[in-house]
């Protein structure tokens, strides 16, 4: 696999930049014979498309997804399969103003430092945009999960210091926050709101958890369910951290207060507080998966920031008002979309070696 | 690469259990022309090594490295360097106890879930033993680094909630805590001493930091270089948490207060706090690279544990006294290691596609 | 990389059947800067095209390629290059009559055999058409190798038992079998018509020479020159054997006979005869890279052949006109584009190796 | 995986110089639960071994191997299994006059031109004595062959133009060359000496075949199981060409001579003739595998030869007396353990994706 790939029998390879003519992706390794749908992908994608709502940007973007190959009478072959997504509402004049900066928070001075030059249209590559190829891959993934009893739910938990104290797979969909917790999503409704107002912008904590998934997933050492899943994930633009089950906490912890037995009950060994979040010495437990990321501030912001332009001269800017003010609700998709893939793969990588 | 190899061009591949003959690695893509020495490989080892200090475990282990190839009158030839080292001390009747029981906050039950069966001895694969093949390996990718101008510093920066104010690289080695801050590191030793007397272990943040790393490594998408980092740091034992920069803290902040500027300084253009922790978008921005990961206590403790057996039966146990009573100053040179690979992998990578 | 990808830093992925709505490719680890046009690429294909003479099948397929991203203002941008070609003239009723018949010579049972069902539509994806993706791909390749001075050409050196007897590169597009040599392309062009007119078909040999490559690509040991240059065009269907220089003859030879001392002209060592094509222990040797495939006679041909059906039944059946009655002059750009691809990858892991 | 590994779910990484002090393997992704013993693994080494007839090297090499890791109560984990063989008889001064000088038909020059420098003393690793590394890794993958119902034989078909017109497999370890045909074992053997007594050495043709391998095995377009296998054996030193079925017999035929319908005899669907050796659009059909390699004289012989030295002077020179007249009879354990490899992952990743 190369910089573009994901995985190892489920590899995933994905193309395109903001405002080129399209965005895309090659599932290849999914298993013949799985029901598929363009119209199953698409809802994917459009829990992850723009404008869905006052708390995200006002870009429009359809996300219309192709699929072009590796389907036959609405089953999947076994060849890869080639998803296309074309671009639209590609105003890159919008950008023209910051193609000789180097926005602060972005990739813009990496790309430039890296490749010698860059695409400067929203972001080239390093769009957010490139994650709806992601998606759309992650809805075959799902689909592979389906197969194996396994499912997942991603939600908001947490916005600036609003925290979600429950989570409530049902209720996620249910609000523009995508929080589990109906009883604060209103406050993290509020509070984006505010920040929006202010041209400002506001991070927060995006979970995903997964249930239905087998004792036994992940290698030994180098490619540990929890190592794969930390790799996905914190590729995802603006997420800075990630933990799994308790993570930081248990740093402050003594071994006796962390401490968590293993019980039996109806024939089934699970642990007792699944402080673990499903996973230890990186094979999965068969408790739920819940994992963890810390999503920065969207760093394009109304407000007047400072900067460098390619000559290294002090400049003064601002981003436009497109931008999401919190970019969690959108996340959320593309976090389910990087587990499910994961997940697919070790499944299969799984049935591989092991044979079940 | 498989689940026990990591990387692309330069890739390290590990085998060995705990109690078994020997533990080594395969160090594949290393270039050629560079001075390694036995004596270089065992000095990083011997920092890893149990019996260091009445803070760590009283195991004694040599961990003595033998370079079995790809070294020729003192430099590598660019051919795969094979590393050998022999188990010592390994007492299996320490574990025969164990061998029915699935110990809690370990890998025990998931190893036997997947594969039917399970080495018992010692945690056999799942060792933190194998660990030493990591650093080993690590050695060479130091190397490596050293020749691109980089060099990296780990340190413990917390152990429960005594947290290091200072990151001061020549104090690390003067401490047995590891700890980059002299004024701290008496009272996290203080405290790991007073939960090993009560029979417990205690958990910590493990940092490391990279200098001299270029602008531009990483690739845009799935092998960025956080997420490799991520993978690599969170694939070892008793790691449930990563991040880079501010991390978790800036989840918590609007993006006004999160804008990190670009600067121009003496020709060089860098950010001006680093927030980021070094890394944007994925790919470095010239700017020290800071990561850090959460450490959970260790699981084997003196105080007695419940959990159950093969049958899953209640069983109550405690695990011998030889155990770690806080893990980080062990996992310094172990994350190190696994961040040295990957910047190694990445630094060769980078020079394959662009030529620099 | 999946069994849809190829190579290490410079990977290739496909996508796509014969008579879905698109084949297409993505292009990742192109160097960045590289100057590409569409028309570059759509030249590439043109030579791959059916229709070109009376010597190839009459389908029309005009195989017109976009570049969907990873090129800005007419360079690479070192990100992954997606490339899309519409199906066109897809008449899958032609196959209909064969969707029960496993088709002699044809991967028809395999297909069914792994994946349960098969897209029997023009063979899907085991279709030729799928070639077309690859040299797309090739032509990305050629343009790097143009940047490390190495450029190739791959000619029909053999039809049925008519033989080349010269390589004269700048004869190859100048007769419509693409045979190195004028003097015998007449008499080989002369026996393709006859078989076509018999409703028969012919194989033959396709040589590729590389130029200007130097000494050192490869690997030692499991990723040598030679070991991927023959998965490369073993891969492509029909071919049935690879060889390199003197390949298949050595096997008759006394040492003695073969051995071919290395000399120095110029300054330069390289090898008096060249009787290993260029590669030695799997390392280039700077001499021009000779490798050599046999093609099968196409397996569809007009005259009734025997098969079984899904059931295991008896049939007998013949397969439309539009099939290649020698698929040699096809092949050659194909070829051409596999021997282009794994040469850049090679010259970018050796560039990211060794510095050079 | 990286050049010195093969495979993707089944991997085998090897290390190892000639004249260092140990060669071993690395084997990775093997089913679990599998019994395998030390001496299962010594058995085919053994049978690689110099020194096993008048008509191989007298070099005496005894080839213990050691199994380090990844068994457990003589069974496989499923973790990754250490394998050590120990150099002995490693008389470098026999190479001392060697290590200025280009040898003929050797890597010597391409690694010189790749690494910068070269660990002259008996090849380094692009000696022979690499390949005992994979027949050891090859006995593992031979057993999860056996779990299949998989099994394989190679033999000498041909030494120089002395051919085998049988292939009969209890034959093959009852005569020294391993000629599959007991008519020409005595022939062949005289002709072996023959060139021996004149100092010189002699190529031929390997060939095995696999039998039992399931329908369906393979991948549609880049890890075609025929290009994974020519790739695997190519990669043998001097192996410079690979045929399946017919080979480069098809390229003279016409595609009414070369058809090969498929017939049903007992329910099980097949070839009537296997022309294509069991492979056809790269997947297997369930037909025996069969697959030939052309493998050139020995190019160390005792005649003296001419080449040039690192300054590019001309020297005469003649490489002592150890060197095997003809490696066909070694190379055969080496081509079988090459094609076990190969299949062990098909088999494995096959099952992966489609279960079965």
């Amino acid at each position: 696999m190369s910089g573009n790939s994901i995985g190892r029998l489920f590899v995933v390879t994905t193309f395109g930049e903001s405002h080129g003519s399209a965005i895309g992706a090659v599932v290849d390794g999914c298993p013949p014979g799985i029901e598929l749908s363009r119209e199953y992908v698409q809802k994917e994608l459009d829990r992850r498309r723009p404008g869905q709502s006052e708390l995200t940007t006002s870009r429009s973007e359809q996300d219309y997804v192709e699929i072009l190959s590796g389907i036959f009478e609405g089953k999947t072959t076994g060849t890869s399969i080639g998803l296309l997504i074309r671009n639209q509402d590609a105003i890159s004049k919008h950008y023209k103003d910051l193609q000789d900066l180097f926005r602060p928070g972005h990739a813009d001075f990496g790309y430039w430092a890296k490749y010698g030059l860059r695409d400067w249209k929203g972001g080239g590559r390093s769009s957010g945009r490139e994650t709806a190829a992601r998606v759309a891959a992650g809805a075959i993934a799902r689909r592979i999960l389906e197969g194996f009893g396994v499912w997942l739910h991603g939600g908001t938990i947490a916005v600036g210091s609003v925290r979600a104290e429950k989570f409530l797979p049902e209720a996620i969909e249910k609000n523009p926050v995508r929080c589990p917790d109906p009883d604060r999503a209103g406050e993290m409704a509020a509070l984006i709101e505010k920040v929006k107002g202010q041209g400002d912008s506001i991070g927060g904590l995006v979970e995903v958890r997964v249930f239905g998934a087998p004792a036994g997933l992940g290698e030994p050492v180098f490619s540990k369910l929890d190592a794969d899943l930390a790799s996905a994930l914190m590729g995802i633009g603006a997420v800075k951290g990630v933990e799994f089950g308790d993570g930081f906490e248990t740093a402050k912890r003594k071994g006796s207060e962390n401490s968590d037995p293993f019980v039996s009950e109806g024939g089934k060994i699970h642990t007792r507080y699944n402080r673990a979040g499903g996973i230890l010495g990186g094979i999965s437990t068969g408790d739920p998966i819940v994992v963890r990321v810390a999503v920065k501030p969207t760093s394009s912001i109304a407000r007047e920031q400072e900067s460098v332009n390619l000559k290294g001269e002090p400049v003064k800017f601002s981003t436009g008002g497109r931008h999401d003010p919190c970019i969690c609700p959108r996340i959320v998709p593309v976090a389910e979309a990087m587990v499910a893939i994961v997940l697919a793969d070790h499944l299969l990588r799984q049935r591989g070696q092991c044979g079940k």
